[in-house]
């Protein structure tokens, strides 16, 4: 009773305070909240500040109806979509990977997550799906392994666009992909301060206390970037007198006679042709955000089309890459981007995640490749082992046979794909985390440009960056969204605003 | 200067016509919409029909915010799904295989789907996820293949629930799984009345104008489920003297020579054992719908959680099939259900779809298949193509090797998943068709059962039943509804309903 009697008398001087609107109209005393079979009093019905109640209820209504359409709307996703990052994450939301929580994963995830990745469907090799790209045309994408997730998109630019693309890169000019042999190398060594029996334990990758010609090679690939074939590295055997008994293998007792840098050193005196490269291209990288020329903007929208992912991601992923390699040029076979473990950093986030990690790769979730030219002869892309049952590292160089040289050995691909102007090729570096995120890395993304037998290869490469950790991604977006409302008040104004400009320009202070 | 005349003369007398409401209640000349600034007109405001529609708007308000939260709460899911069909459709629709109709396939499928079928994610081989189909329990699902898309899931059931399903089979009692020689064979050839010719043309499968030992093998599995092997074809043939020359081919003129049903009746002659045929077994049927045992009306449901279907099209699949080898029992590669042309009708909807089409097939979409017990030796469930790179029929028999042999080549097979109590495997017969619905047959679910060594295996399957022609599904879902609203009358009423029966009977006609 005491309760209700205070309620009461709460009710009654306060029926009207609505906050702000309290201090700028001080109304009369309002009887109560009228209900339905309650004896109208007229006068109190005569009243100004009922007027008021009806205009609080007319607003509230016509703000309800408005943010009812609106969730309506975004919600079934509107039909020309990918402009803005909300709705993509909405459509996202409603597409292949959002994992129906419900069943699965009830509480695994530690925390929510408000984007989603959908993921193409590749149905099974040879499988055809049309997609809209572009106003009034269909372009037909076709699935040409799972093991890479890999499509091909013929038409993707049109003849227009790859003149125009390799015309800015021209205009932009090319630098070589690789130089020749690293320098600085001896000291680095020096500073590490490892003895010859620690190198040994280094390279000896199966640890069997033997060398064998494959460890040896793969070392020198990756550190190097020299593309010693077995035969090489017999020769330089013999040229150091490395190897005594003559089984190709070396020994502890055998590494420790040569001299810590005796490779390098060879190597220089013997010197090194382009060929004889992991890479013997040039290249140079274009820019496609604001400003940039009309057919990179729309290659990068396209892209965005085409991988269905949120516009935000697109856009802050590396500039456009175009290659060119000359006759007799070629690219190794590699991975786009490395393995991710828990102490691996992306290159992209590595600022915004703030953290000293060992390792670092690029984080190239999706590689889309255009072929801007046709080649005329080889400069296929080859995919040694596309939709291989199994993958091994070991089996890739067997009996002399290295299936990453695409000098040698393109023909013995599982897949290759040829080089058609217009045409693009999109896959997978990454697996999905089943989750709706980045998962593992898809080790049978293994791929490399075949040698060009006869003219001239232009390519462009788009990579889509996102980091496997989905909370870094989060960051890194926040953190440049930011930085890119800052630059934008500065390229506004071109000076520092005054806290007045700043109050007026936001429009939702106006009232 | 008109145009606002006529406007506002239109505005005022009608600015409280409401449409119906106008009808209803006859109200006195109101004023103009009172806008803010505008002078107030007390004596305008002092009305009773002011107040009407104030409680209109104020009951519209509720009434909206109401329809709001409704749709809030539907299209969020709720958190128990799969308890009727409309919840299942909803959270399927935000599940992986709803396509993103805005991006894709913009009008290439004739008609509107309400209904889409998510696909569990493989990620990759050995990949394992979470997912809660019990409550208080969490399973652990592996991916042992994605060609054909298939997953083993440990202790799906209990050690308690394998024995009483057991028990329910032996109760019901077992039937031969295939009898030996069909009989009749005769008769039907000489009623379709074809020449030695023809049928030599019809068995000619590659057209080379000779029968290789595969084509003459792969036509008696078929026809007389018989499994012979080359040996056993070569010793027909010796016996026969149908291939003088010896080299393992029947040209048209050895065939000609050839009584028509020569090799059916060699083979009646030296009897046929149990080993010979294509599936050496005994099974029986359990109905798992309302009035079924708990155990197998669990696992139903269990089935419908894990593939994530709505529990319409698992309700209205084949009865549980639980199956007995005895030691020497085995069943040889075979795919669960063939491959569907449009001229393919499926068994379950075949009457619904009310056409005669000269193919038909059981459409069984997904496999689900349990180990009822641990076999002591042998018996594993092989998948011999399980992620080849390729699939090619012809070469499944090479060099004498018969990879769909389960009593010699199991051994050779890519997967061979152990018999384990309790396991569950599920694998899906065919692809998606990349819009949400069932597709092209996987031809990689070939599979068998391997040889039981050494004591019995129980196994028990489930098979989802969907047709591809997502029209025919639908009809024959609906149709099956309407009878079984019909049969539920029947068994409420015992009786032949009076139309005012049925009319109470329907609550949406109470009022």
């Amino acid at each position: 009773m005491v309760r209700n009697h205070i309620r009461s008398k709460m009710i009654e001087p306060q029926c009207c305070d609505d906050g702000d609107e309290h201090e700028t109209l001080p109304l009369p005393t309002l009887p109560p909240m009228p209900r339905e079979r309650v004896p109208l009093q007229k006068s109190s019905i005569c009243s100004r500040s009922y007027f008021m109640v009806v205009m609080v209820f007319f607003h509230v209504y016509i703000i309800n109806v408005i943010v009812l359409l609106l969730y309506v709307h975004y919600n079934n996703g509107p039909g020309d979509a990918l402009v803005t990052q909300k709705r993509d994450e909405a459509s996202a939301g409603s597409n292949h990977h959002k994992p129906s929580e419900s069943h699965q994963q009830p509480s695994y995830s530690g925390f929510q997550r408000d984007m989603y990745l959908p993921r193409l469907e590749g149905i099974r090799v040879g499988h055809v799906q049309k997609v809209s790209l572009v106003p009034d045309k269909v372009h037909e994408m076709r699935t040409l392994s799972l093991k890479p997730l890999l499509f091909e998109i013929p038409g993707f630019l049109s003849e227009e666009e790859c003149r125009v693309v390799v015309q800015l890169a021209q205009l932009k000019g090319l630098m070589e992909s690789q130089v020749m042999v690293p320098e600085g190398q001896e000291e680095l060594t020096e500073q590490l301060n490892l003895s010859p029996d620690d190198i040994f334990n280094l390279l000896d990758l199966n640890q069997d206390g033997q060398l064998q010609l494959e460890e040896i090679l793969t070392h020198s690939r990756v550190r190097d970037g020299i593309w010693l074939t077995p035969e090489n590295l017999r020769e330089i055997y013999a040229g150091l007198k490395a190897d005594p008994d003559g089984n190709g293998l070396l020994s502890l007792e055998e590494f420790r006679s040569l001299d810590s840098n005796a490779f390098q050193r060879f190597l220089q005196q013997r010197g090194v042709k382009s060929s004889q490269l992991v890479r013997n291209s040039r290249h140079t990288w274009l820019y496609q955000g604001k400003g940039a020329h009309q057919v990179l903007r729309d290659l990068k929208k396209r892209v965005t089309r085409l991988t269905r992912l949120p516009s935000a991601l697109v856009d802050l992923s590396e500039p456009l890459q175009v290659v060119r390699y000359e006759q007799g040029g070629h690219y190794h076979a590699h991975h786009d981007s490395g393995p991710v473990y828990p102490e691996t950093a992306c290159t992209h986030t590595r600022l915004a995640a703030n953290t000293s990690t060992p390792f670092e790769t690029s984080c190239r979730y999706i590689t889309v490749l255009f072929y801007l030219n046709s080649v005329e002869g080889g400069g296929e892309t080859a995919f040694p082992v596309a939709d291989n049952r199994t993958y091994e590292e070991v089996s890739l160089i067997q009996n002399d046979v290295d299936l990453m040289d695409t000098r040698k050995n393109c023909d013995k691909s599982n897949l290759r794909v040829n080089p058609t102007k217009g045409t693009a090729v999109l896959w997978y570096n990454y697996l999905s985390d089943g989750q709706g995120w980045v998962g593992e890395q898809d080790e049978y993304s293994l791929h490399g440009g075949c040698v060009v037998t006869r003219g001239t290869k232009w390519v462009a490469n788009n990579w889509i960056n996102i980091d496997p950790d989905y909370q870094r991604q989060a960051r890194y977006q926040q953190l440049v969204s930011q930085q890119g409302e800052e630059d934008a008040e500065d390229e506004g104004e071109q000076s520092q605003a005054s806290p007045e400009q700043l109050h007026t320009a936001d429009p939702h202070q106006e009232l």
